[in-house]
């Protein structure tokens, strides 16, 4: 074992940890309360319906965030706990965080914020975004270094998302663009920034086995359940919910058989990789965001899962070694294969279905594909208004194009503050080891010298 | 290591699945579209409402064949991997293969299939029998031969619920008769036709570890606590629903508690065997789903799930090994004793169940075990209408003789059609493997010749 | 391997269980019925609404019992199968007994026990304190020895849950008092007086792995997920339920990023342990329990959670070594840290936010902290009543006393039974091992003697 890290930066952490929860605990004191509980009858059994109806959603979310990417993460087989621990904290520390900015930005009202369950939601997702890009930097980064990560993203996050949404007026109901295009640049900025141009050495631990490989593909198998809730959660309910959900089931299930289909192709002997699996069956669900409530019929949606899925799978085989080979850039978890690539696809397919279905209302022929938006009063007008299925189409585009440019300049000056001595960047030798943020009590080490290789077995064997 | 399978049938798999997807594009692409989105808001509020009361169930009933069902089958401590990724393939094809089938017999208007969650719902339904047949030859089958299986099972459970619901009037909300019966004999005759009348010999692979029963022990807890969703879900909402969710509960906890009894009665050393309690605790929801929305009194719920637990554990340790001795009939995962026996004895219960309410009715003693049915038009007249009750009884003792002799030829016909030599039939020492299906990177065999025992005792720690 | 205990008293498991089934079918056959169906169809579809309420709720609730804590004692590496089925098993029955002497007590109506999933919901309550209580002895204990201990408690939770909430009008609708005060306390009990004077020395089958480590951690995570669920299912639905769900959201995140401050400070090289993680990160659910549903402002969820991991931190540094020490007190699972400490927190807040709503509405400086409960005309004189919200807060004070005198006594009481020599208490050396309870075949085992070194790694390799 090589010497630890000096003492002085590993206090580094929970420092300013509980500096930032002093913090939280001061802002919530003096800002946040909850709505007033509602005066009348038929108000409070709105709000238990309100309740019944996005809770069940929400709960599946948090499923996703906590348990399934967290196990999504433990295929280093020697680095699960910190994977799984790490994903823990930054999500709560993100969701936290981006409360407090969120209730600045956007639910400060004489002088109080407002904090209700879509307030909480909406602040995970921007916690999400955290969650995605560290995974190209996962095992080889400090805590610390992604808190910083973290405490960066989500203002940038924030001001991205005003600026796609609320601005451009781009339609993307389950993050297609403003999540996971956006959050897989910013983390590709950062591990270009940290890394620079060295290239990684392949490390020891970094290689999966088949026992971590199995519980992280648990992990794929709970977010691909559970994906329809994240992309329909924010929907209007009736017709466009039901949509979302519909469009996100056909897209996973393509993406699920189509993922093997590649895999088996491009892989030796028609063998599968157990990385294209874990990744490429969620490739639907990342691509189907911005069309997911879009009045497109169902083989668009199955159509989008299984390009994205071969995307995936491709990008797997060749782009991210020639990434690496040609740009040194480094990408642990293969985010730009399950975020990037699909993101892409999914935002040029919303261009695309706004196109046709402006297309079709004038001198429809398949009279069921109305216009993107889900009741009556939408299908009219459209719900671009006057600027026009051309102009919706190109404000896609344009989404697009801030997601990217603006997360990958974004991540990479979050990166380079990551290069910061203080922050107890881990030295390469203790990469992907638990040891190194765990106190673990090392059975297999506990057999004294003079110990014979059957003994060493025997307590192996116990710590099996 | 033995050579590997030549490589042509291994691209088997991958175009004959991408054919599949090729064709379903351009089927979804002709035929199928959403409904018409509601023109009023009340209609809208409706849609939401209804989409808020199925689609939990709907998710936990996909969380139990995602993750419980695949951890359910990691019991093969070598096979994980492959166990839970064919078993998420032949879900994914499965309802693909099922929604055109169900679309061109049952929703096809106008030349149009219409798509809601109510469609997938009943198409996953379908898939679930091939998930349960596909248990008696796990890890002895290759993926090309699961998906013959799934290709020819689709439309016979197709023609067999018709024929037993249908047109038998068969009570069966839960699937018991429909699904369980049906796939459980489906896959025995697979397994009788595949394996011939050589009995397979014990493979050093197939015992399970304590790691793998343990896993796969998370997997039946999993499926015992979202199973009540599952018989519930397609249930008339309201008094009905709520009734099968109880009579499910109170069915699976008798189950549970029974199995541990006659386990550690017929174990020696009155210890418990892994498997038992892996399978025995659900064999009262097999058994509960024919008589579920049935106005049974709660007792003969406690009964049914103690009973078929009983069942289904003397099946493992007695009937299995005989079938084995006497007719060299392979059953890997014991379907039989989890879906063939308590699934016969829950049709029984059904036909009792009709009988005792209807006598109950005239001349009733318990004011409360109204007949069949939920609200009162039908506490009246009885859900057989004019049939009578013996007549519903024989109906439900008909529909198992379907179910059992249908699905027992149907599945010896597959299983024959199995032994095509270019499906790729593993050989038998390459059986209960991930290496045979995943490309892995064995660590533990990187140490090149002359490492010391130490040495690789180091690797495998890594390794673990 | 020593012998194992001699066979007769292994036989006493099944056939008391067994005897226990026989007389639960009894009872059900006599009393038990459910609910008349409803007359009318606006009743059916208020049936159906109030069941897609609860059902989901009920549905996590069972999450977290059979999966989320049956994960989170797995972390004794050689005891997970055994640790995950001795909690199902308990469940079960405890539910089961908890359903007989609810029916008795408090639905018995003309000679009838009605049975609806709100009454399986709260014996399910009942069951959770037998769960919490046996982590004290988890390991040395047999399942014989933990029947007795469920057997002696729901009656007790039963009576103190009476005393607590009807006769002294405790407000605790999230079980902070009623259930992790009381379970705590009774489990340290019955550890007291079955261990007696002698302390027990550290087992070396006892130390976590890594691996089990893992899957401990993700049973924590499914719990923290589910947490809200259970705190809310009982709450008024509407304002007050969505007040719950929030309150909880907030104290669990406060929870787990304090408990990464607290055990990095507090371990050495700023490392944290994963047993802090694991019970740190839900101390906040156990105290929010009192206070959710009242009208606190937000602050003080998030600093109840805070708080109520670092005590639990604390607890697991300081005080669970000290009592070890001092007391001979043996707590495997450190309930006394993530149920004792965080509920007696729980429980001064709660008294405490009584005292300052009352002081806000006579003379109110933030109109938004109205006075606890939900709904209008709570609001106007608060749900205390004529007893005043110093009396409340009294109350409170009792309620606390009560569960912790009654349950220690008690506790200790079903302690000394364990004593007795035919409950078949495990042999030291055969603690906290799988073998003594499940027919395992251990590959490891079968290399015969003259089997080199290089063998056992294979079958090892096998094994792993």
């Amino acid at each position: 074992m090589a010497a630890p890290p000096p003492a002085r930066p590993r206090r580094l952490l929970p420092l300013s940890l509980g500096l930032f929860q002093g913090a939280l605990l001061l802002f919530f004191a003096i800002f946040v309360t909850y709505d007033e509980p509602s005066a009348r009858a038929e108000d409070a059994n709105l709000v238990a319906n309100q309740l019944y109806g996005i809770f069940p959603l929400f709960q599946d979310i948090q499923v996703m965030l906590v348990v399934g990417l967290g196990l999504l993460l433990t295929f280093l087989p020697l680095y699960g706990l910190s994977a799984i621990a790490h994903n823990f904290l930054l999500l709560n520390f993100s969701t936290q965080w981006a409360l407090v900015l969120q209730g600045l930005l956007h639910h400060f009202h004489h002088g109080q914020v407002h904090l209700d369950l879509h307030n909480l939601l909406t602040a995970e997702f921007a916690a999400v975004t955290v969650l995605i890009s560290v995974g190209a930097v996962l095992g080889r980064t400090s805590p610390c270094q992604l808190l910083v990560v973290a405490t960066c993203e989500v203002p940038i996050y924030l001001a991205s998302e005003w600026a796609i949404v609320t601005r451009l007026g781009v339609l993307d109901v389950g993050g297609t663009i403003t999540i996971h295009v956006f959050s897989c640049y910013f983390g590709l900025g950062v591990s270009k920034a940290l890394f620079g141009a060295a290239r990684q050495p392949v490390h020891p631990k970094e290689t999966p086995t088949p026992r971590s490989d199995l519980l992280s593909l648990v992990g794929t198998l709970i977010l691909w359940v559970f994906w329809p809730s994240f992309v329909a959660v924010l929907c209007q309910p009736g017709d466009a919910q039901h949509r979302a959900i519909l469009n996100t089931l056909l897209a996973m299930s393509a993406s699920a058989v189509t993922t093997v289909v590649a895999s088996s192709l491009l892989e030796r002997d028609g063998k599968l990789s157990p990385g294209h699996l874990q990744n490429g069956s969620l490739a639907g669900g990342v691509a189907i965001g911005a069309v997911a409530d879009m009045a497109v019929p169902p083989v668009a949606a199955l159509a989008l899962g299984s390009l994205s899925a071969v995307a995936c799978v491709l990008g797997f085989r060749f782009l991210t070694p020639l990434l690496a080979r040609k740009l040194a850039l480094q990408d642990q978890c293969g985010i730009h294969n399950l975020h990037g690539l699909p993101g892409i696809l999914g935002a040029a397919a919303s261009a695309v279905a706004i196109l046709v279905a402006s297309e079709d209302t004038s001198g429809s022929r398949f009279s069921q594909v109305s216009p993107v938006g889900g009741n009556a009063s939408e299908a009219a007008g459209g719900r671009w208004g006057d600027r026009g299925a051309g102009g919706q189409a190109l404000c896609q585009a344009a989404g697009l194009a801030v997601a990217i440019g603006g997360s990958l300049l974004a991540g990479m000056l979050a990166g380079a503050a990551l290069r910061l001595p203080c922050l107890a960047r881990p030295p390469e030798q203790l990469c992907f080891d638990d040891s190194l943020y765990f106190n673990i009590q090392d059975q297999a080490e506990s057999p004294g010298p003079g110990s014979t290789a059957e003994e060493e077995a025997l307590a192996l064997k116990e710590r099996v």
